[in-house]
């Protein structure tokens, strides 16, 4: 399993999910749910508010969305790839009137084009932008855009689902009022949470909003986590906590530091070796490549389908392009607990099924 | 854990969620989704379309209440305690004129006042009811109600979160255009899934309808599952599929109409046991009484905190009671997996505890 998430999860990860239940209002319950959202928080690397929602990645980006825009409001929204362009479906679902700042699939986000979008617009309520676009395997510069969107005085919602956890992304330093995380990427943990950080300066904007979200309502997170013992408005997936409390022990036990740099390592391992066999990377320029997905061009008379099933005839499963990407790129997904091992299986597996289809591999590559 | 969900799982159920990632739009997760789905129509009697949410049940209440509700739109709320109120917060926060029906907690829902309403307001979009009142015990007569809200074409929204797979509730036969049920009540699974159907007539308002939801989008669901393979539109949760499946199989091992009467049967024996020892169940009539949780009035002089701590020292869960019911009341929980000796269990704890605190428990009672 080498996609973008789920990830393949730790045999003590796995035990820990068969644990039987207990109260979700519960003591029990409360300390747990404290304990991980202390050390989520320290994942981001946030003194902000943070929480748990039961929910896949969309849920949290729903939240961040619905919680702060009124119809007519205007959300600047950052366009990459397929994820991005989520934000941009959602804002309109709520009524925003959606400014777009785009840029080629496979390329990132001008902080300059946002700029300029920003001086034009004077009264932007929020800024989305996608960190990790997992349709593309690229990593937008949240850093810069980031300074140009706070001296603007608006709000950022920053994307970081596949990403936070496998790269460097300082929730404080860089400002961001809503960072979003999912719990089936870089976490590896099964799929059905996401989290969301909300900045003071987004509490501001909550409060005088009228929220259209029930289920999202960030407001009822934030009362629940204060009761005794701390909870959520709604039924948590409870297992998906114990999953959590295992996988972050295993990542603190790791060091933070050592984890990212272990996705940078394995990241780095998995472009060298596609650029040795004499593929070509889709992102535009290596430096914007993500840390957590590599996305690759398919070459001239390479079918996808038949060159996808026989890297999983070796056992590695990885994805395809997704929307108008299919056919054109593949995808290796190396988050959550890939190390070098996994990552030189994969290119084993990639470079037999080329040679195969009679792709002709660089000389080097060929073992 | 003899609280109204979560409940307690089976050892099977447990072990199957233990097995490893798959792909989330692979055909394995493809397969399983079908195959729960085809069950689950089986459990709600239903043709109708049916999906699965990765959300507690309130999710599914905001998905019934999102999908249809524009602003101004007239919405009929049944509420006779705390969850039943929940959906007039919901239609509130989607704009929706709500018109409310209500009935003193203890007490069920009268139909004759749904028709009274029902015929002073012509333009009504839906009617919500609440099959099972969590927080008060109480069964609501979702049959009545039906007759009446189809007589006057109108949508009936029934929350079963609490009931579906404990009590008889046939979806097609009861003409419900949305049903909602949760994972950790009567299915025995983790909280974290929510399932909703959807009948044709629902189908049709959804479709003219500008959808205020992105999340529990149910276009998107029905596109996704129409996919090959079969899909949700965002990231399922896994694991809780693993558990699904097997909790389903138990329960069509067992028999779908033993798995009810074995849930009636507990239901009248914790009722029995709560009125020999002398103690008032919190319903006003015995045949309001739910299936799946008895609700029973704390006697004057008990302290609530202490009673139940008295109990939970005899390694028994009970619940008290919600918002203003606090201190009021205790509720048993007798859904999912509960036996007759979890059952005996529970009312030797309860009658220990009263023992203890000096209630004149009746002699017959006195083991």
């Amino acid at each position: 399993m080498m996609i973008p998430g789920p990830t393949f999860l730790a045999e003590s990860t796995l035990r820990a999910m068969s644990r039987q239940m207990v109260s979700h209002r519960g003591k029990e319950t409360g300390a747990l749910l404290t304990y991980c959202i202390e050390r989520l928080k320290e994942v981001f690397r946030t003194e902000n508010d943070l929480f748990i929602l039961t929910a896949s990645g969309t849920g949290a980006m729903e939240a961040a969305i619905a919680n702060i825009v009124e119809p007519g409001d205007k959300i600047l929204c950052t366009t990459c790839g397929k994820f991005s362009e989520r934000f941009k479906k959602i804002a309109e679902v709520f009524g925003a009137q959606v400014i777009e700042v785009s840029s080629e699939w496979g390329d990132a986000i001008d902080p300059e084009k946002v700029k300029v979008a920003l001086d034009e617009n004077g009264d932007v309520k929020a800024v989305t932008v996608t960190h990790n676009e997992t349709s593309t395997g690229v990593r937008n510069p949240v850093e810069e855009i980031s300074r140009i969107v706070k001296s603007h005085g608006t709000l950022l919602i920053v994307d970081a689902i596949s990403s936070m956890g496998g790269d460097h992304i300082p929730v404080d330093d860089w400002k961001i009022d809503f960072c979003l995380a999912g719990s089936q990427k870089c976490f590896a943990i099964p799929p059905g949470f996401s989290f969301i950080s909300v900045s003071d300066e987004a509490w501001e904007v909550i409060k005088r909003t009228k929220r259209k979200t029930f289920y999202f309502d960030l407001v009822s997170y934030k009362k629940s986590l204060e009761k005794t013992p701390p909870q959520t408005p709604y039924t948590i997936a409870i297992t998906l906590l114990y999953a959590l409390d295992d996988a972050l022990n295993l990542m603190f036990d790791e060091g933070l530091e050592n984890v990212i740099a272990r996705h940078h390592h394995v990241a780095k391992l998995a472009r060298d070796g596609i650029k040795n066999m004499g593929l070509k990377l889709f992102p535009v320029r290596e430096e914007i490549c993500s840390n957590t997905v590599t996305a690759v061009k398919i070459p001239k008379g390479i079918n996808d389908q038949e060159f996808r099933q026989k890297v999983r005839e070796r056992g590695v499963v990885i994805s395809g392009g997704q929307d108008k990407l299919t056919g054109e790129i593949f995808r290796i997904g190396h988050m959550g607990r890939v190390t070098e091992r996994e990552i030189n299986i994969t290119l084993n597996a990639i470079r037999q099924a080329l040679s195969e289809l009679k792709f002709p591999l660089n000389e080097e590559a060929i073992l």
